[in-house]
């Protein structure tokens, strides 16, 4: 893929965070990767959406380090960079500060599946990864904000493939998948998610899960083997 | 009946889900039936609202065999048809993951009917059909959620030509109506039932249900045979 | 004023209630009227605010017969009327089935007076008129609707000069002023306030009334004779 | 700066209200000084955004007395007063009755700092100053109300380089920066912690603040010395 590419997939995948509702002013960022050069284009930091343009886009390898571009990039950089290096299977992440799944945030609290919608999409309620140890706080942030993710992926043997989205406690929700498109795409539906489990949760503060037949049915039948959903 | 004008009828309610902000990205069917013919069309499975042609809209029987497309349909699709199969005058069937009437499916429970706005339009709580047993799940998913509603139906003894909504617990609304055009608007209709009734029982959980002579009325000055709502 | 300049007022107050969300689909009518005639004029019964055209404002008096249109008139019309009468200083009326404000009527409660937004409109909590008798439902009912309001007005001695916003229990709000473009404003701002009322008792459910001083002071400042708010 | 660059600048922030879903009707007004001359331009009282002009923007001392223009300034002209006299530094100030913030005044509660998207704009809970003494509310109201501000921030030593964003209890909130774009800026940015606060608290009335290390390292990361957020 050119460079001129990749940015232009990053890029437009950016500009639908607007869009979508997602994002205020210049928070939330977007970026691609080009797994054949092991560099990946994502959003300059606190620049206004309005403002965008392809050819901001800054390129970055899986160290982190800007590679093109006069701009400084996103400061969540090294975050995609820490989760492109161990899950090689992804080819976009996005950022938010998306409302609900924001607030889900705050509370600390997975997002618990309670419907089908939320099972078309992933098998188990939406991982939070707890707040962080002071030291990595005050040591490298933004990578440590990988590492959170990561290591509660490993703890709870979740599959970055099968769930492609997890907030970060007190903080936001990060979301990835095949390619950056897919990745905005989990950004919206969690949003989605969020907001729905919210006013669930405020009818009925008791709420039960998604029993486990439906859970596997709606999967299955939109990802399984013999997937029924979308055109073939 | 031509199979064009079938077609043109499923498009043109399809995409007023979107409009209306009743589905996100591919969430969602509209289905209008052809009586004469007993061939129903339908929303094709997984294709954005935006790229949705009139001419993609999947013709179905009424036992769910395409009877002409190249596009797979809703994966909806047997849902629509048991319904059609034994509903023989509705002409139109809605599905959508719309946000407050979603969450209350989550919650497995009825909209309770609080004020005239839902007297307007039918004359008891939202019915919530219960969840499906396992056997049922791993069966003919979407051939018994027709039955899943069919039969709560029956248990409650109401009428589909009176109560044109239901909600599919820990799913989602269907909706239906002598014509796709009314499915839509109960769809819309629902949504802001759903959304009233979550704000009314947040100020007060007690909030009392809506006395008998008011639904009567409402319902009445609306539907019953003096009615005076509308034009003659 | 001309049967045609009045049925412009009407209508242009009619269309501005989809623009400021107030309104789905046919809900809601406004009306104003020329007290010379003794005529309103009122959004006909059912018909899309889409669809709407001047002319189809229908014209009715003060016993709401119609005098001119060949469509049927709201069938809130004679709520329109009863009020017209007997407050002889109101020159329009709004009714709408808004979100927030309804769902504050479903619960039978007044909109308390929490801060300065409702203190710059009114100085005591948004009444809610109580629910009918059996009898009256049965009996006119739109006619007595309107005399819900005159009474629950008369039991409170609130005046409709000064208080023009009513919640009428398990219905909607009713909005009027000294023309029907006030009547509109009164129905946008009731509406925020029965929004901003909702969050402030979900955030402390014992959230204190404002206290007296700040109620007299925001009402005068621009309703009192040293009003300064606005422009002399 | 001539007064023309002045009033255009102001009436370009007045402007932005609307679009950033902060002001319903003619509520809200911003200002902007010019401190080389002492005089601020600001909203004039009650005029809808839609028919404002940058001419008619009112240019007034820091005494309150208008210097130019022919319409009435802002009934909250003299809080504005207050606060650019006793804090030279600041630019721009924007008072709004934005829907979650001023419900959040309405509960006389500050805002508490529940996440980074909070600690990325200020390190402490967003003040909400005391409800006013009675005699000051009959006094000099709108002059009171700058006190108010001036002396909760007094108590609580914060600084208003540093906390750029308060609410007046049963009132709405207040912003200012070093421009009146950024007052902007941090009107919809409140607006926006104030509806995650609200969402947070409703999911979990015991959420806890965020931890102090995350505090320090958000905040320091956007202005501190070495800030790497945003282009150099």
């Amino acid at each position: 893929m050119s460079h001129r590419t990749l940015k232009e997939e990053a890029f437009s995948a950016n500009m639908q965070l607007p869009e979508l509702g997602l994002v205020l002013f210049t928070f939330g960022n977007a970026s691609a990767i080009d797994r054949d050069d092991g560099i990946f284009a994502i959003k300059p930091s606190g620049v206004p959406y309005a403002e965008l343009r392809p050819e901001d886009m800054v390129l970055v390898d899986l160290e982190g380090q800007v590679v093109e571009g006069s701009l400084r990039p996103s400061s969540d950089t090294l975050t995609h960079a820490v989760l492109y290096r161990h899950w090689p299977h992804i080819g976009g992440i996005v950022h938010t500060h998306s409302t609900y799944a924001t607030a889900w945030a705050q509370t600390q609290m997975d997002i618990p599946i309670l419907g089908t919608t939320h099972a078309d999409h992933l098998t188990v309620d939406i991982p939070c990864a707890p707040v962080m140890d002071d030291a990595m706080i005050e040591g490298n942030y933004e990578h440590e904000t990988g590492f959170q993710i990561l290591n509660d992926f490993k703890l709870r043997k979740y599959d970055p493939a099968e769930v492609e989205m997890v907030l970060v406690a007190n903080h936001a929700p990060f979301t990835w998948g095949k390619t950056v498109a897919k990745a905005v795409y989990n950004s919206a539906v969690l949003e989605q998610l969020a907001q729905m489990a919210w006013i669930a949760h405020g009818i009925r503060p008791d709420v039960p899960r998604l029993k486990e037949a439906l859970i596997r049915k709606h999967f299955e039948r939109k990802h399984g083997k013999n997937a029924y959903y979308g055109q073939a």
